[in-house]
């Protein structure tokens, strides 16, 4: 067996100390004589391994009490209707749009309501993130609503808007738990959990109890309102189990690691040691404007779509998965999560030092 | 490792060599060096995982070319919502109701139009299957909907509604692959996958491909329209990469078994087991008419709830999970799906005659 190095955007790398472990257990977990697959939602154990995934990311993300877990199905994208669905009361909300990711939102929520763009870096193909100090928040807007992450351009919020006594809902899907937050800043925060968690099929939702509501717009399915989910533990219906349990024993690692600040502290000296080769390379150039780099997802070009090519094919030959870059941006991104191991940005970093030698 | 025999309802077993296998890739699924779980699913290995799961299934049903096959989220309380909001165009439909699951997909669509219940077995608790002979369908009803097995009442359909010109639905989340299934009468297949084929997290859907259509109710959110995912081959958003991987090798795993003639001749026999037993004892016996029995769910009980609780605990401590009934009907209930071993059934009936022994 060989491992590659995988720089996918998501589904994505996960730690294989939690690979091998579901390996072992797979036909018996803790002695229950069957695998987690198997189980039924309503068993103790089950209700011992959701129970127990919920403490771990409380304690990581300090999560404060009045704030519920939710562990639903769907992704982002249902994310991006239920969100309007149980929030947007008045039919109005504000979106900062910053790229791929956002804009879907945008598309979605105008389904149900205006949807006022109150700032955006659509001028320069969503290479930085707007100025944030003199946002124009609705009156009626019955939330903000930003992409904390953009995957596809790679690029982050360092700072939060200032939404006063509105709601402030955000999409962390390609950066949860890669550094610390602070969850009181924000009504909701979901983030499907396939990129820096675990596998594609849960999407973790993080809600104020006071946006708990059965006032949700009108036809809005059963499954669609976050205050039965929550009312119920997440076990409204037979939840994505495995994966919940998969999900679980990453937050435990991420614990033993450390928590989020050591998780930051990684990621930076992973970031930097391939941006800092970016900006000193003759071929290779990042995308994004160096305040807002993300520190997930690096895109970055040669500036030639045949040297990109070129690049792609022998660094997959090479061992170096998934550099691909998103048809929107073009050339290459490189994917750094909270699994992809320090060895393995070096060993990119060394391998793309050859090929600006042999191409230059 | 110590395997027990586990009759949950669902989630449920699973053919041990299928576990197997998913352990023994967990690391490197065939020599790509990454788990399944963390590839792209616009990667071609994940291609032909989806696209390999989706001919065994068409083979094992014998799916005309006509019908489209989609893996999607949510489970079946999402289907009860996604239904009507595709199909509902007069929002008129006619349910039958049989149990548990068919009541709550008849609640969940009238959210959506007016509800005709032109069948219903309440009258004695859902313990058959009402008349089929004389339904009145309703003539401005857009579809007929039915749960082709009630898991938690125990019955199943043997003949189905003539349904003319209308649009027949079928839940089958708890007997998909249990038995030979004439596709062509449908006009909308789905099954959860958890009690018959998978992990929890996946739904199939098989639907008529012209019931595909943009032409949704109003506020029908993006992820609900089976258009869409169609038009993407399930891969609109992140699939549940990992669980439809594994309804892969179950399927696989059923044509190698002969297919669903020989599931239903190896279910037949193992539910005769269990219910000659049922017919036959002083104290235990089954809830529903003969005639109308699933071969997939076998509710029982002893007529004393004293008796009921001491029998739950006994063959819980002998190694036989799973076997309280559901509170709706109380006593007993044995899933004996595809994946539980005759050994199972016929243990478990030596168990019960031991205690029929101990206890009358």
């Amino acid at each position: 067996m060989s491992r590659v190095y995988n720089f996918a955007a998501g589904p994505a790398v996960l730690p294989e100390e939690v690979l091998r472990e579901a390996a072992a257990e797979m036909l018996d977990y803790q002695g229950t004589g069957m695998s987690v697959m198997e189980m039924s939602h309503r068993s103790k154990a089950f209700e011992g391994i959701i129970k127990d995934a919920e403490a771990s990311l409380r304690d990581l993300m300090n999560i404060p009490d009045n704030y519920k877990v939710l562990f639903l199905q769907g992704g982002g994208s249902q994310q991006f209707a239920m969100i309007p669905m149980n929030l947007m009361k008045n039919k109005v909300a504000d979106y900062i749009k910053t790229g791929q990711w956002s804009k879907k939102a945008i598309a979605e929520a105008k389904i149900y309501g205006k949807v006022n763009v109150i700032a955006s870096s659509e001028d320069k193909n969503f290479t930085y993130i707007p100025d944030l100090k003199n946002l124009k928040i609705s009156e009626d807007a019955d939330y903000v609503y930003i992409c904390h992450n953009e995957t596809v351009h790679g690029i982050k919020y360092n700072d939060i808007p200032e939404t006063g006594n509105k709601i402030l809902v955000a999409d962390m899907s390609s950066d949860i738990l890669s550094e610390p937050v602070d969850v009181t800043k924000y009504g909701l925060i979901f983030a499907g959990v396939q990129k820096n968690i675990g596998p594609a099929g849960v999407v973790v939702v993080i809600i104020r109890e006071d946006l708990l509501t059965d006032d949700v717009l009108p036809g809005t399915p059963t499954m669609f309102g976050y205050k039965i989910h929550a009312d119920n533990g997440s076990l409204y219906n037979t939840p994505p189990a495995y994966g919940i349990y998969i999900c679980g024993k990453v937050f435990k690692l991420v614990q033993k690691l450390g928590g989020l600040e050591a998780m930051k502290k990684k990621n930076e000296e992973k970031a930097a040691i391939l941006y800092d080769y970016l900006d000193s390379s003759s071929i290779f150039k990042g995308t994004v404007v160096k305040k807002d780099r993300s520190l997930m997802n690096v895109p970055f070009v040669t500036g030639s779509d045949e040297l990109d090519a070129k690049f792609v094919k022998e660094s997959k030959a090479a061992g170096f998965e998934n550099l691909k870059g998103h048809r929107s941006v073009g050339g290459m991104r490189a994917s750094i999560y909270n699994a992809m191991p320090i060895e393995g940005v070096k060993a990119l970093v060394d391998f793309m030092k050859k090929f600006e030698e042999q191409n230059k």
